[in-house]
């Protein structure tokens, strides 16, 4: 049995790795359009401020020969251009040898991953446009920075748009957000979006609200609020689901255009499944579709996909949306369901909102924390939560998460045995605080 | 009606409030022995190491006369020295007025905490030697750190004693720790242990194993191994319930001689409830009473027991005994049961440990963590885990104390969704890597 999977970073390479364990006999090809195979692009914006040792090398968790080592055919630089499922095959360009051939397979994997999203405007096709997104990216940009890119504008305000402006400041340039809502991080509540902003604009970030990107003209960027000169722009509205082989082969897209699968990572075509940024994830709480380009959510796709393609039973589990960003001196997290998108998904909802401190509060190092708690009136069932603060505030989220996959209430968040010492917590941590005050609002 | 409570730290006062809050017309007398109420003990090594702004004043969450601003009549320096629980009095002594009297009550709260184990050594009554509970240990601490006390000898390796060790290290002392197992931190694991003793090693602070205590001499600490020289020392083995007032009053003491409650903190005798380091907690995988000291314990002890006072019903949850300290450059955190806990309970339980890094291992400050799970075979229920590591390693314990609550597996654990980000995690959180190890082995 042949098993083909288009891509090769996180998703195609876990799978590709679960079948060669489980089925050693099948044959597996991996074509990638780039160099490089199973890499963080999370890391990215980390090598640009130069806190990479490595620089972009290091990214890479298994390189190409290490995947062909445990016999994975992995075939760098092909493009698959055509997919077709009534003849079981896919057609692609070998960009080394110019040619395009054509391979048979038996069960296939879309694992095209996703890209930044580059709006429709005058200008966009610029050189000096770039997105945040693989690590041809990465070398590129890095290879800018060496060089006289010294006026950095950032187009959008979601987390690689502002992790990559903090990264440029780091590096000496300057950086401008330009964010067409009134704040950035829109997943988040207004308010946690305009702290971030604050935490940028403290550290010399020229953080631009409320201001429209009209178009692009070279050493420019034009917007709502007059024109920005910029050596360097930088992609940072969102990614987008790769997604347009799989409609050109007639394979049922939904959430956001991202591939449609069940929780097998199947598509709706016999044959064929899909992982990582190109594919949909289902909500654990609303139980919808929805399209989460997140790495965590690739290596979980890649692992149920594999799989389920050499035989076995996997099942992917829902998601909560769960993550974390670090922005200068402050920490950002959410899981779950905020109250707006709560009260969207029917849910009676409302937020309980707790101020205090990410450790005991007579400690020098104590920094202001805030948590916000999603919860169901009447149940109390807890839905999501945001947590906003210094060091060592947001990975508390991780309890938030669990306590919603076990379909917690606040009154059994708030009798949860959570650890305290005075250089980690107060006595009563501050999620617990939070399903506290909760217990009383609902 | 009239509520007397015995003791004015966490527990009592917690209780004292609750009642306050529920009941404004009952009167809620509490004698206090020393001359503080509602303070942070957790927070005197930080005291001692120079960290905290406000010395020892800064651990008072809430001084007497704010709780007396409430409505509650706090007798400072009042020792209660008999119950009479079938006329429903208690006996005290004014330590100011130097009288005694008896006070009716309705209801009654035994909070009389904790003290430190001395051991019945010659000499454990010289002046040198140091409990470390209460902020008047505090202060004759901090009054002796100031003079000519160079010479520190801990005796046991509680995280108490680890705490002061490292804190009379940063002051400039010497310190010495005498441990008479082979490795400090009894609770955890060995290797943990060591591991913690390594840490405090490489610090400079001298860590002595399997080395008994044989008694004391004025400048002196006699141990199996030499005499050691100390200016000062500070009692590190544990603590004790301080439950005699109780036990001469006929009420039933249980676990380790703590005063044995039921899960609305009642005692056996009708109208008096007790909460804090001098009760029972009932631990939530085995069901059986336990004693365990902790900060957070006697927070809910005294919720629970001041919500039942007062006429309403609470219940306290089972605990894990989750607890997580610092020592030096390493974070130690465990909840639930170790292998050997889990096994002598009668679960049929293994251990899977798992090697990872605090953040993607790419970034300059990620640091090595060690997760270690107990987890029963067969039904891969998650019954206990520690984790090891250098910064932000160790609060990850929580996500361990919320999914054994919620009763999950490993596979569940494998499932949940936490946050990545390079500066917080690999891209799978090491207590699920751990989580997946374990999958494997039940």
């Amino acid at each position: 049995m042949r098993h083909v999977i288009v891509g090769g970073d996180a998703a195609g390479m876990t799978a590709a790795g679960r079948i060669r364990g489980a089925a050693p006999d099948d044959e597996v090809v991996v074509f990638e359009v780039g160099r490089f195979t199973s890499y963080s692009a999370c890391g990215i914006p980390f090598v640009i401020g130069g806190k990479v040792a490595g620089g972009v090398e290091a990214l890479i968790a298994r390189p190409p020969d290490e995947h062909r080592a445990r016999g994975i055919d992995v075939r760098m630089n092909h493009e698959v251009t055509a997919v077709d499922t009534a003849k079981g095959e896919v057609e692609y360009l070998d960009h080394h040898a110019g040619t395009t051939s054509r391979l048979g397979y038996d069960r296939l994997l879309l694992a095209t991953g996703g890209e930044p999203i580059r709006p429709d405007l005058p200008g966009i096709g610029l050189p000096m446009i770039h997105g945040v997104q693989t690590l041809e990216d990465a070398e590129r940009l890095v290879g800018l920075a060496a060089e006289a890119c010294r006026r950095v504008v950032v187009v959008g305000g979601g987390y690689i748009g502002l992790e990559m402006a903090e990264a440029y400041i780091e590096r000496g340039c300057s950086a401008t957000i330009v964010e067409q809502d009134a704040q950035p991080l829109g997943l988040f509540d207004a308010d946690f979006g305009q702290r971030a902003a604050d935490a940028m604009t403290a550290k010399g970030i020229d953080v631009r609200s409320k201001v429209e990107v009209k178009g692009f003209e070279p050493g420019k960027v034009v917007t709502s609020d007059g024109d920005l000169e910029a050596d360097l722009v930088v992609l940072g509205i969102g990614v987008r689901p790769r997604s347009v082989l799989a409609r050109d082969a007639g394979i049922e897209l939904g959430a956001a255009g991202a591939i449609h699968v069940d929780d097998h990572q199947a598509t709706t075509t016999a044959g064929v499944w899909s992982a990582g940024d190109c594919a949909e994830s289902h909500h654990l709480l609303t139980g919808r579709p929805v399209h989460i380009a997140l790495g965590t959510y690739a290596n979980r796709h890649g692992r149920v996909a594999g799989v389920n393609m050499a035989g076995g039973d996997a099942r992917s589990p829902g998601v909560l949306g769960t993550a974390v960003t670090k922005l200068c001196a402050l920490e950002l997290a959410l899981t779950g369901l905020t109250e707006g998108k709560a009260v969207d998904a029917g849910f009676d909802a409302m937020a309980v909102t707790i101020e205090s401190t990410t450790h005991a509060g007579y400690l020098p190092d104590a920094a202001p924390m805030t948590v916000r708690l999603t919860v169901e009136r009447g149940s109390g069932r807890l839905l999501g939560g945001q947590i906003v603060g210094g060091p060592g505030a947001a990975k508390r989220i991780d309890i938030v998460a669990t306590a919603i996959t076990a379909g917690m209430t606040v009154a059994e968040v708030a009798d949860l045995d959570l650890a305290y010492a005075p250089p980690f917590s107060s006595v009563w941590d501050p999620v617990a605080q939070a399903a506290i005050e909760a217990i009383k609002a609902v």
